[in-house]
């Protein structure tokens, strides 16, 4: 199965979304155009997606969800901007990021620019309580990311500690995706909490499997360099069971205690870390971790309304396990 | 006269901001306290004050105006922090940016956490107008600063690329404060163009100053380095004054044209350029075209109420004048 079979049941609305991150980049500014069309095209639109078929389970309001589906879209859009540009990275999507074609200095501007347009988008849904949610994602997803620089290069970091991580940084983004869905269609209380829960909880395994792809996908694939994490010394699920299971000359422990040795040798660790991530138990562990986040995220969804759009949304965990990029 | 007399009108509602602002800092993760704290405080607060004055000339809702006036104030922050990180600017407000003592990173992850914040205040206001109007603001800031980052060393620019410019980085974020203020006291439309036309030429008003000091300042009032303009190729009104008043051996021409000259001459370029402007008739004719814009602010106002908070805002246009930080 594909992300496009499961998007079946909002396929139409998702051009819709597409259409109106078109319309993002018509601005009279012709750099600032360049730079929109450049960023806001390669996604694979999960985030609109889950706000959709959340708002397919209820009243589904398609001139309030549209809205929304495009600001967190634009929403996912300036962080990864702005974490490109933190980074230093320079592939994105398989293609060189805002940062290394136009400039760091650039790539935060362009980034603010695109939050206001989220929040301007946001606020185009008319609900108080969506906006209010959506600016309090922002807050945890940048207070996430700061404490992910106090973090770096640290060796004794607990696993609640990366969980509470990436909770900020992804698994929020699409709570606020799922959870605006169901409140802009008026579900019950007690639906929008479910649907918060379940994107939640499937954020979270789209990290796990994020950061596993770090060491066992390829450039390629992912579009984006390999090994990264590590390299900005981010400490990630794989990386702290590689710590577990080998704790004599381990590479993820030599790179972190001496984080400015020369990049050569920076770059053999990292590459040592990759392969005894790759012929090791240690990337099933990860998958079990992100099944049981997807086990939990469809745990009380079959209190829902029985739909296509349900359907899809459970379809959507094996595609976040089995996800290649 | 200070800028707490003119602040009387509003002065306690301003603490109340303050208490507001302080409140911003109470967060559980320690560093995020400890940059947030470092950061809202020290601000002049005119932003926060156009607000509560623009409210007091019709029905003043604190409750609504409250939050709108530190979210103008927060709002103002996130950009000083990005733009600071942007310049790697060493100083504001006489103390080491957040870039200099946490780095660039954290200063562009602390202004998006700002920027959040700024947008969950102005939900906080349940006007949706306003809401609106609050992100759209943002976008034009941030387009407007990116412009000024293609325009950077370019000697060709027009008058009125120069005040599109600085209407876009700093006047728009004036008007915002007084229009928002206006709405949220229920002002009738022409109250509400008029004093969105007032925070307009105000800002405009207030950047050329702004821009003029950056020559005829000191660092000690200023609180940042003079000729920090210059230094970023940011051509200001003062320095095209300069270019048109000076064909020959024009410091400005010089540092402009040849932008990766040694720093030493690069300082000497700065240093003549500010002699220049301090020893000639320029500063005088950059306050005429401030009071021009000044003019302008006041022209409208007297067709509303007469009240404290009226000749409060006309007495601003005079100390925005005379400031010398």
């Amino acid at each position: 199965m594909q992300l496009s079979q499961v998007y079946a049941p909002v396929k139409q609305d998702l051009i819709k979304v597409e259409r109106q991150l078109k319309s993002v980049c018509q601005v009279d500014f012709p750099r600032l155009a360049e730079l929109l069309n450049y960023t806001l095209s390669g996604g694979k639109g999960i985030r609109p997606a889950l706000t959709l078929l959340s708002g397919k389970l209820h009243h589904y309001d398609l001139e309030r969800l549209l809205p929304m589906a495009t600001a967190v879209e634009l929403m996912h859009t300036s962080t990864l901007v702005h974490d490109d540009a933190i980074d230093d990275s320079p592939l994105r999507r398989g293609r060189p990021t805002i940062n290394r074609l136009w400039g760091e200095d650039r790539a935060v501007l362009l980034g603010d620019y695109l939050f206001a347009k989220a929040g301007e988008f946001a606020a185009a849904t008319g609900n108080l309580r969506v906006i209010r949610l959506f600016a309090q994602t922002l807050q945890i997803i940048s207070s996430g990311e700061l404490a992910q620089t106090f973090d770096a290069f640290k060796l004794e970091q607990t696993r609640d500690h990366y969980l509470e991580r990436i909770s900020g940084k992804t698994a929020s983004l699409f709570s606020l995706a799922t959870e605006s869905g169901a409140i802009l269609s008026q579900a019950p209380e007690e639906s929008i909490e479910i649907l918060k829960e379940y994107g939640y909880n499937l954020g979270v395994a789209f990290q796990v499997v994020d950061d596993l792809l770090d060491f066992t996908g390829t450039e390629k694939e992912m579009g984006k360099p390999i090994g990264s994490d590590l390299a900005q010394g981010t400490l990630t699920l794989p990386a702290m069971l590689l710590l577990e299971s080998y704790p004599k000359n381990n590479p993820v422990a030599e790179l972190f205690k001496n984080r400015n040795m020369p990049e050569a040798e920076k770059q053999e660790r990292i590459k040592r870390a990759i392969e005894l991530v790759r012929n090791s138990p240690i990337a099933k562990q990860c998958h079990e971790v992100a099944k049981e986040y997807c086990a939990k995220a469809c745990r009380r969804l079959k209190l829902l309304p029985d739909s296509p759009s349900r359907q899809a949304l459970e379809d959507l965990t094996d595609l976040v396990i089995s996800r290649k990029r």
